[in-house]
């Protein structure tokens, strides 16, 4: 899931807009959705003569941008709601961190989309392995850019992550319909917010799988799977960490541009934002717990292999010896005292008698030790 | 303990009431407590008119409904009320961080039962098996809202854990009947925070046996019971770490709705989350001991076993040697020099008494060592 | 150390006093000393009605109340300095965590005492394994109430550990005679503070005889002490934490009652009490360190184990394989080619210092290599 | 990277400029930067009245001084703007920590330039280990006096690298040129923290190298180098962090010398210090992460010897005792009940295929463990 | 280095000056320094008239106490400034926290000397070992009182820690002698803090050293070289930590006796002291670092005594049991099947080549393993 970001060259001139993330859709897709309480246009804006034209209507506005590859097209946009250079570079920079920057006449946010990736399509033998497979997450920047009248937003991709928003908005009636744009932008910061419960959900998931097959056998590749959980939830945390304090004071703030009702609504969006920085903290407790159940594990193993091998040597050790006390060639011959149970009668199986009895005392010697 | 939530699609519209938890009784229960100083009454209410119309009475009441999931029941409830979308949609959330807030009119207390879960009919064979057990809790979410005349309180299910205070409401002459709803509305918080200590001791007590257990002979399930712990309490911290700084900003700030009287109550409450939440984060480095002595207890265990190995092949190896000696077939007639012992008159137990010597000396050596 | 409490039923009226400890002396005893800047009377208040009685004379005083499981002999008491139900509850229920809590005419004060216990008379067989005893420490609830013109102290056992202010008390001329009650209200919590550093010189001790013994040689019961001392730690820092922040609200809140010139005492105090869970701090992460010492005790054990199986292994294992040579049964006359060694005339002794040589030069190997 | 400050000696007259660098250069470099928004000079100042006379003309102006070892050539910067002592003594002394200081007429910031050392030539033989190679991070501190009409720049070396900063100087129409130097301190701020991206590149691209090299084979040298990667981490941190502090307060104050508009641009900077900070703290889990890698890893290897040990030990010991039985010397002749397989017809090879079945036995047994 | 402090009795009357250090030297030591901007007296006072009479001149002066045994000989200089019982009180109790305290007219400041120990004469023997020394570092309290025209200072002992401020003191013409007294105070807290960075020097040099020494061979004492690095670091931390907090708000505070230009100075002593608890912060993670390689240095170490083992028991165990076959005596007359072998003309050199191929398999196996 972790996005090594191209970097701009040292001492660029800030404010220089450069897309830092990788190509990810053919053409540059402006949307407009125009709305009020009881109507709703939407439609592509291919030139950018068209895009100035028809921002002149006064009704209220979402101006959605999906892709941005091509500065050249994004500038229109830009500079028609007069952003500061700052902005335009944040927009396209896609290793930012979350933030809420107010400015005069806007409010600028940028978030980090985590949500679970689709899964591939599955093979016959990719389903048996299946526990072992780390699922990987999508990750994306969006920026958010608040006007009186307007909202535009700005996507990497053409994905389809504000499809629901786009709905509501078709619905007439509906309290996003009704309200100001404020409303609506919350209504894309919470779409955004609730992909981090499905992330979550996949993690705790794949947590819990993981657990159960540690605690059953472990083995090398759980490792490995524990460490790449480990950098998905730090990855996870550092993108959402810091949109807790800029909704904070987003809340806080005196704000004309964001009204006091829908402030109650960001208030919840807050709420929820720190339950899943709250649950990251935990999950990363538990693997750390995984690690040490892990670890544990392998001792445990080592010690199975010990005691294996401590029974089985401690078991023919002393055996092997007798054995080899009958394989001395000492001269029965020369004196009476010279090995003369090699020519009893019943010497051999008092012998071999005498070797089961010491071995079933070892068995029963390990038993009370609770080895076997 | 740890509760799976169901989620809610994303990008659902904001304050829309989806119950997401289990289905935990048949019905919708709603019980009207009607109070004063010197009279009670209560009744359950069944059909929507008879709610609206009981309420008419300018009494103090007590608004109790068990059971979520039927949210049709609770909308009348809701409207009488005027309660903000939101409040609707965290009542039925039921995965919420307990939080309490203020609004115009009233107080929203959002709050998560942990208390013991009562054990299942012990049979003969699990009492012996007693120590090994992990005892779950109980874990349900409580909403409150305090109106300047009323309280109405949301519980998953049917559950006896208000009982203590539906008893104190009915003895005439206490404070609870004397005073305003918000004194009810601490009765109720305070009853909540009682169970916490009770779960506190249930979790302490297993802390306390899995320690005893561990230091005398721990095993590979031991483990799972650490971790297990780990997790209750790591739930059970996330579930009421946000309700002290609600509580904090309760008392502080200047609330109508609130007494000064009873905010001195609320302090005290207060006062017991803050012991709760030390006395979680006590146990939880406990539990961090305790997994460090079984570690140990492993190495020590690894440690018997190689000594055993160890003595055992020490001692022999060497007497497996000698004997190997006189296994060897020189020919003694071929020199004098060949192997002219096993030829000798004492040569046979004179070759014993030297293994003998060997082994012993082998054993003071491993006692001096502190092996044996 | 670790006092396991007693819990109220939950539910139970808030303000209900019942005592949670266990009964620790036969009698409850009130002792009233009055005292002025030249005068001091002291006795036993036996009757309820003798209590109500000798406090309407003007003087300063201080009513000690030693043994909180009679509550109705407390019941006077309070009644009569009108105290909080809640003060009350927090009185007898000796689980509290410290705190200072004012209210509108009194201070109240809860603290916890920890001093070392006195050790039990030793028999000759104790003192030798003095080393291996982990000494526990008294714990015991301390209330100070204080008024405008009276300290009321109780405590749960008839200990002395108040004497050396009794004492002082009695001496003319002092500032404690001198000065208001609150400057008695200081001298109680000064001297409770000057209990914890005999606490820790107590532990500190522990700590560092445990430190040599471990670094001299670990067993299992070191980390049975360690754990102890842990658990120790962790309940001393709960039992002051949150008098810190008692003593520094003390300080600087606007309170009629603490008169200027005594905050400065109380700022001493409070820098005592910081220093104390500094010193706390410290000392656990001394333990943790320990922990660490004992851990690799055992690895080095292990090792040492493993190195002597080995070195004892090596050297007869190829022996063992030479000697077996010459014990196989080839025909030497079937073929000049089949073990002519046996019947060489110098065979036998040129095997044994072939043997003997290569043993010497596995002891090589193992000095080179540091083993031996 | 670490560098070892050399110290003044104790008790030195504060405000003494001693150098504590190492010499990094031949002469000290002071080249004067003057610029407008429509022109543009810079000259090297050789001598001191040269200096002097140059500065009379009041356009903006950059005085960078790169050398810091020859404090005389300094001192005439430091007295023509009245710098404080302990301005000029923090400015030579170069084991500062970074801060932000604001004067009555100046802004004084210092901070430490941490940026990827330039790969040495690599030989053929040095690229196959590439690897291995822990590459070091150049460190410098870089001081920065901002007036109202000029910043002064000191540096220890010649380094190139403020070198942008000049480029964009150079060009006309920049918003460089036209804004007060505040700005041009800006610009050389943002340039210090890309480098420090940069600097995170590098060591990121080394830990996942050394993640994948610990994953597949773990040696002795990986731990060395995970220490290496520790202490920079550690250093790293330590060089920026007071940094934050230092830029956030410098937004917030009320400086007339840094312009609002310039502050925007300040803010932006932090935003990237912050976001700096954040990905350190987050290597520095993952380099902890690869420690418990690396040690589980030495748990596999060991795991492994031991189990090849276990099973050859174990096939051959059972083996080597029955052999062992038909090597005695029993006398058949003495009683049919010795040894009579000796004499069977088909006893040798009845004897080895028992063996063999034996030895199969135990694979399978191994088998089923899983451990072959 | 710890020093175990001696506590003063329970219950001690609070302000009972008792010296709680060791007897440093025979005689207190007072010295009173007179300065003006052109003068400079020093002289000793030995009696008490003396030193009363000498103070009523009215230049700015500092009386320097060296011994704190002597509690009488201290007292005149307590009651001449009138200082507060408890500030007598913590001069002379010698296990202060660090603190700044304001009072109405004076300003007490106690501070902990932390400086290098002078290394006792090395004898040629201890050179060689001298990578294994542990050098303990010198702890002294001392304090400082600052009036409007005086500085009081207390040492316990007569080092010449002061003597760089004492010579400073003496040179005409500096801004010692022209400033207050409040600079003289602060170039004695300088001084000391001078001393915490070569303290910190010493400890630097220490780790690398043992860090070089635990990489290249580890052994026991070095865990116990960690563990005293790990108390001194503990000690010297706590033995700051508060100074900090006392400068900033010093640095903070509305207070008449320190000048505003003094002001500065101070903030550049905060900021040192800041910087040596970062490095004290560091280095402890550094030596946690050592732990840890040292602890994966027992594992490495223990690997390579198991392979040695496994390599020479694999070897030799499979080529015991081949000559173990023929060492049997199935009798090859009764039967051709029985041990053919023996009387085969090349079966003897046969075997040998055998079992060297046997043997020659093996150590392949291990190299492509990679253990040898």
């Amino acid at each position: 899931m972790v996005v090594k970001p191209k970097r701009k060259p040292v001492g660029q001139v800030p404010g220089t807009a450069i897309y830092t993330g990788e190509k990810k859709m053919d053409e540059v897709l402006i949307t407009l959705h125009e709305y009020g309480e009881n109507d709703y246009k939407s439609r592509h804006l291919n030139s950018d003569e068209e895009f100035t034209s028809s921002l002149e209507s006064h009704t209220k506005s979402w101006i959605q941008v999906r892709g941005l590859h091509d500065v050249d097209k994004l500038k229109p946009v830009w500079h028609h709601f007069g952003m500061h250079p700052l902005i335009q570079e944040d927009i396209v920079n896609t290793s930012q961190r979350p933030k809420i920057e107010p400015y005069d006449d806007m409010v600028f946010i940028v978030m980090r989309v985590i949500m679970p990736q689709d899964p591939p399509a599955e093979t016959e033998e990719k389903k048996k392995k299946k526990d072992k497979k780390h699922r990987p997450l999508h990750s994306e920047q969006i920026s958010i850019i608040l006007t009186p009248n307007s909202v535009i937003s700005f996507q990497e991709s053409e994905t389809t992550l504000l499809e629901p928003v786009v709905k509501r908005l078709m619905s007439a009636g509906t309290r996003l319909r009704k309200n100001k744009p404020d409303y609506l932008s919350y209504a894309i910061v919470d779409t955004v917010v609730d992909y981090y419960f499905q992330a979550l959900d996949v993690l705790n998931e794949e947590i819990e799988q993981l657990e159960e097959k540690i605690i059953k056998d472990a083995d090398e590749r759980d490792l490995q799977h524990i460490h790449a959980l480990r950098r998905d939830l730090i990855y996870f945390r550092k993108s959402i960490w810091s949109l807790r304090d800029g909704l904070n004071s987003l809340i806080r703030d005196e704000s004309k541009i964001i009204h006091k009702d829908t402030k109650v609504f960001f208030r919840d969006v807050y709420d929820h934002v720190v339950q899943v920085i709250d649950t990251i903290e935990n999950q990363r407790e538990l693997v750390f717990s995984l690690y040490d159940i892990y670890m544990s594990g392998l001792s445990i193993k080592m010690n199975e292999v010990m005691k294996v091998l401590t029974i089985i040597a401690t078991i023919f050790i002393p055996l092997t010896f007798i054995v080899g006390i009958y394989g001395m060639n000492f001269d029965p011959e020369s004196s009476p005292w010279n090995m003369p149970e090699l020519n009893m009668y019943y010497g051999y199986p008092a012998s071999l008698l005498f070797m089961l009895l010491v071995s079933l005392g070892m068995l029963y010697f390990f038993r009370r030790r609770g080895w076997i």
